[in-house]
């Protein structure tokens, strides 16, 4: 039955495990099907036309594997080509963009919100158009941080060269007077306590992946589309029913990231041509 | 005729620009067409099969276009998918590593030699093996250096960060013995002052660009390829004959950084889908 399909998730790499994990962490019931698109990654320099083409793909793809609603992990192709996205398939579609701006309006109290994401999000104004419904009072200063996805990809959130790297880019925001700050990237959250220390203890960090997990959650309880089986005793049933993992290129690599990110290496990991 | 026809030039993005250079100033009289695949830079971190596979693609397209010699100016193709681009086309190519070693072994006096590259031209031990041929004594110390590419995207090159990133990946080679160090990846030039500054200036930086003019001029004189218009006249008669640039996304972008490297903008570029 549809209810028992598993939910669908891509990125352009490994960022959009943040989002699996607060997902996998909020529906323990649910499978998944995750797909980075490591062949392609980066995504955040790349025009609208060519991020369209992309994530129209990975949807395609998706739902040809059978799932009941796909998640964009991925804020580039959340804000670029979500309606594209929508057109292509006939599941349930849910970006990371909007569920992030509401929990930004939500904590926010002096209504003056940073968003930091990568070039093509920021020249979306995604954000500042999605929190500008939510809250027309609201103030919205975004900067795009390209130098943050290598520094995580390569492994070096903590060091140094990030913590320069990330004084340059928001030296400015800390004393912009804005009270949250959206990590508007799924990469991100990786460097979490290096953003955290560039910009002081008083700014409250924004990650989307809890609001997406809980926006998937009420969007599957109003379409009765919730798993009926525990994931517990269907892993006893049926031994290879785990959650499954597509790259397009460099497994090994995917891998050993989401190693670190995960606590553990995926344990079906499939390299597909899209 | 064939001698007359432009040669073809491919790169993964921005970096192949500094062969371009110098091949226009060793053949002020040649065309050129230059492919940039900027949708699906970097080439770097991925693997074989793909880098394979985008090679051939972009190989087939500067063909289809009428060229009479292929220039592959991207490290990472030419380590990995040289011989199926030379199965692929017709026309003369002319990889960017063998002219690099050669020049390296020619300066080296102590034959201890270092190429920094990306991750995946270091796996492909391509740059040890062609200097292993050359110089049988000869020893070789590699590193790779992934976030040079971004930095010099940026525009970073000549930073505080960039110091100290080449700090953090050069230490070792500075008192490593070696007296030569290739820039194995076409976008390092970029950082050459920076790099420099890191491995003291007892080492002698190599870079491939003008090697690779030299090979490409001695091939078009062997096989009488040459053109034999001067280029200069042409222009005065055809106003639309001069250098052609393709990308396959983001042309502004990478205008931008093409008048950074060459001083001025490319007057025609054009973004083409491969």
């Amino acid at each position: 039955m549809e209810r028992d399909l598993p939910i669908g998730i891509f990125d352009s790499g490994v960022g959009g495990l943040t989002v699996y994990r607060a997902l996998h962490e909020r529906l323990p019931n649910e499978r998944f099907v995750y797909l980075g698109d490591t062949a392609r990654v980066p995504y955040g320099t790349k025009s609208l036309t060519t991020v369209e083409r992309y994530a129209v793909e990975n949807a395609r793809f998706l739902a040809r594997h059978g799932t009941k609603l796909l998640v964009v992990a991925c804020n580039t192709a959340s804000a670029l080509a979500l309606p594209a996205v929508r057109r292509a398939v006939s599941i349930p579609v849910v970006g990371v963009i909007e569920p992030g701006a509401r929990l930004a309006v939500a904590r926010s109290r002096r209504r003056r919100i940073g968003v930091i994401a990568t070039e093509a999000t920021v020249r979306s104004r995604a954000y500042a158009t999605t929190i500008a419904h939510l809250a027309p009072d609201a103030h919205v200063i975004e900067r795009s941080c390209p130098l943050f996805v290598p520094l995580a990809e390569e492994g070096w959130a903590d060091t140094t060269v990030a913590r320069l790297v990330a004084e340059e880019y928001l030296e400015d925001l800390r004393d912009s007077g804005i009270d949250v700050l959206v990590l508007g990237c799924t990469h991100y959250p990786i460097l979490r306590r290096t953003i955290q220390q560039a910009v002081g203890e008083g700014i409250k960090l924004i990650e989307s992946g809890e609001a997406v997990a809980e926006e998937v959650a009420q969007l599957l309880e109003e379409r009765s589309l919730s798993a009926r089986v525990k994931r517990d005793e269907r892993e006893r049933r049926l031994g290879d029913d785990l959650d499954h993992f597509y790259v397009t290129d460099a497994a090994e690599r995917f891998a050993r990231v989401a190693e670190r990110f995960l606590g553990q290496a995926p344990t079906v990991l499939e390299a597909v041509e899209i």
